[in-house]
C-alpha cells in the first residue's frame, strides 16, 4: 500500500494573514495532487525571531491559523500539519512555538509545542536564544494516520543547515526504520534568521526520496508501507531492542 | 588538550596464533607511532561466522588471547581495545562475542558481551544470524580513560556497509557530540564473511577525521578534547537533554 504526501516549502513574509492565504492555497494544490498528508514549515505564519514571536502569538484554538488551517484541511479532504505558529497561553501569557494537526474534516487532533529550543552560540557565526522568548513544551505527540513517519517542521540556518540538516534525517529514519519528513520555510535572505530550505523525505533506508534548494516549493513523495514492513524484516531492529538494559544518560566532559 | 589513537584494521587469517602475533606487532608499532588508545576489529583473532565460533573460542580471562593482549598493553604502555573474540563461559558452555579492554599496565580493566547480535535477512543479498550460535551480552559497558569516545569495533559487510557504515557512526557522534571509532577487519573476498574495512574515525561534529579503505592499515586520528568542549558550548545539546519527557518506545507496523 502506498501513498503519496506533500510538504510546502513555503515563502514567508512580514504579513500573517498573507502567509495564510498563500498556506491555504498551496495545500489545496497539493491535496489536487493527490496528497494525502501534506506538511508545513516550522513559523510558516509568521517572521522567526525572539524579537517577533510576541508579536505574532496568538491563542490556540481560538485564534486566526487554525481557522484557516481546519478550513483547508476540510477543503483538501487530507491530513494538515500545520508547521507551527508562536502560541500565546492567555492563561499564564506565556509564549510557545506550536504545530496543530487537522484530520480530513477539519477537526484539531493533535498539539505539540516544541521541547528542545533552539539555543546556540558558535562565536562569529550564529547566535541564537529561542529561550528568551518561548517557553518549552513537556511532551512527545503523536497521532494516527495510515502512516509511519516522522514530520519535522524545521528551520535551520545557513551554519547548522550545511552541516547537520541532512546527516540529521538520514539518521533519525535509519535508527526509526520509518519516514522521515523535514519541511523549512523557503529562505529569504533579507530576513533577519536565513533558513536553510532543502525540505526533504527520507526513506526508513536512510535514503533521500524527495528534496528541494532553497526556493518556494512543494514536494512530493510516495510513502510505501509494503517496502518499510519488508526493510524492517529484512533487518529486524525492532525486535532487537533491549530496551531492559537501555539507559537515559547525558555525557559531560566536565 | 590532545592526544593520538590508533585503529588497526587487521588482515584476519584462521590461524589464531599467526592473528595474535599480528595484532601485537601492529599495537606496538602504533604505540612507537605515539597512539595512546589502539583499537583491533572484531573477531580479530579468528575468522567470523556461525561455524567458526565454537572453534575458536576460549576462556576469558585463562585464554591464550588475553595473554597476549595484556602483554601488548604493558609492553606499548597504551590502553589496549582488543576489539571483540568469541568467549567460552565454562560454567555454561555459552559462546558470547566480546571485548576485553586492558589499561597501559596491562590489567583487564573491562570486558563488554556483544549485545545486539547481528541476525539479518536480506533476500539474494545477506542472511546471517549470528544468534545461532551466540548468546548476547545483557549490559553496557565503559571505562575510564582521559577520552570521550566510543569505540565499535565491527564488522559490517558488502551489504550493510555501503548503505549504512558511515551514516551510522556520523549520526552516533554527533548525535552525543563525541568521537567515535569504528574498527574493521581488513577485507578478504575469499572468506565466507566479506567485511567492509573503511575503519574510520568521526569527529564529535560528526565529521570524519580519518579513515581507510578495505586493505590492511592502521589510522591515526588526534583527540582534541578543547575543541570537543567548545563544540559542546556552542550547541549545548547536552543541556538540553530532556530525560524527564523521553520514553523508550519501539515502532511497529504490523
Amino acid at each position: 500500500m502506498s501513498f503519496k504526501i506533500a510538504c510546502i516549502q513555503l515563502a514567508v513574509s512580514s504579513d500573517k494573514s498573507k502567509n495564510l492565504i498563500n498556506a491555504k492555497n498551496k495545500i489545496l494544490e497539493a491535496s489536487k495532487n493527490g496528497a494525502k498528508i501534506i506538511c508545513l514549515p516550522e513559523c510558516f505564519n509568521s517572521l522567526y525571531g525572539v524579537k517577533y514571536f510576541d508579536q505574532y502569538a496568538e491563542n490556540i484554538p481560538n485564534g486566526e491559523s487554525v481557522k484557516v488551517l481546519s478550513e483547508a484541511a476540510k477543503e483538501s479532504k487530507a491530513y494538515i500539519i500545520g508547521g507551527s505558529i508562536p502560541e500565546r497561553e492567555d492563561s499564564t501569557g506565556k509564549l510557545y512555538n506550536t504545530c496543530t494537526v487537522y484530520d480530513p474534516e477539519g477537526s484539531l487532533i493533535a498539539k505539540h509545542r516544541k521541547v528542545h529550543l533552539f539555543d546556540i552560540d558558535i562565536p562569529g557565526k550564529m547566535t541564537f536564544k529561542e529561550s528568551d522568548s518561548i517557553s518549552p513544551g513537556n511532551s512527545l505527540t503523536h497521532f494516527d494516520t495510515r502512516c509511519i513517519a516522522m514530520f519535522y517542521p524545521g528551520a535551520f540556518n545557513m551554519t547548522t543547515g550545511p552541516l547537520y540538516w541532512e546527516l540529521l534525517q538520514k539518521a533519525r529514519a535509519l535508527d526509526n526504520q520509518f519516514y522521515v519528513v523535514t519541511c523549512s520555510p523557503a529562505r529569504d535572505t533579507n530576513a533577519s534568521y536565513v533558513a536553510w530550505g532543502h525540505s526533504t523525505v527520507v526513506s526508513p533506508h536512510g535514503t533521500i526520496i524527495a528534496t528541494t534548494d532553497h526556493e518556494e516549493a512543494t514536494i512530493y513523495a510516495d510513502i510505501d508501507l509494503d517496502d518499510m514492513k519488508s526493510f524492517r524484516q529484512s533487518i529486524p531492529l525492532t525486535l532487537q531492542k533491549r530496551h531492559d538494559i537501555y539507559t537515559k544518560v547525558t555525557l559531560v566532559n566536565d
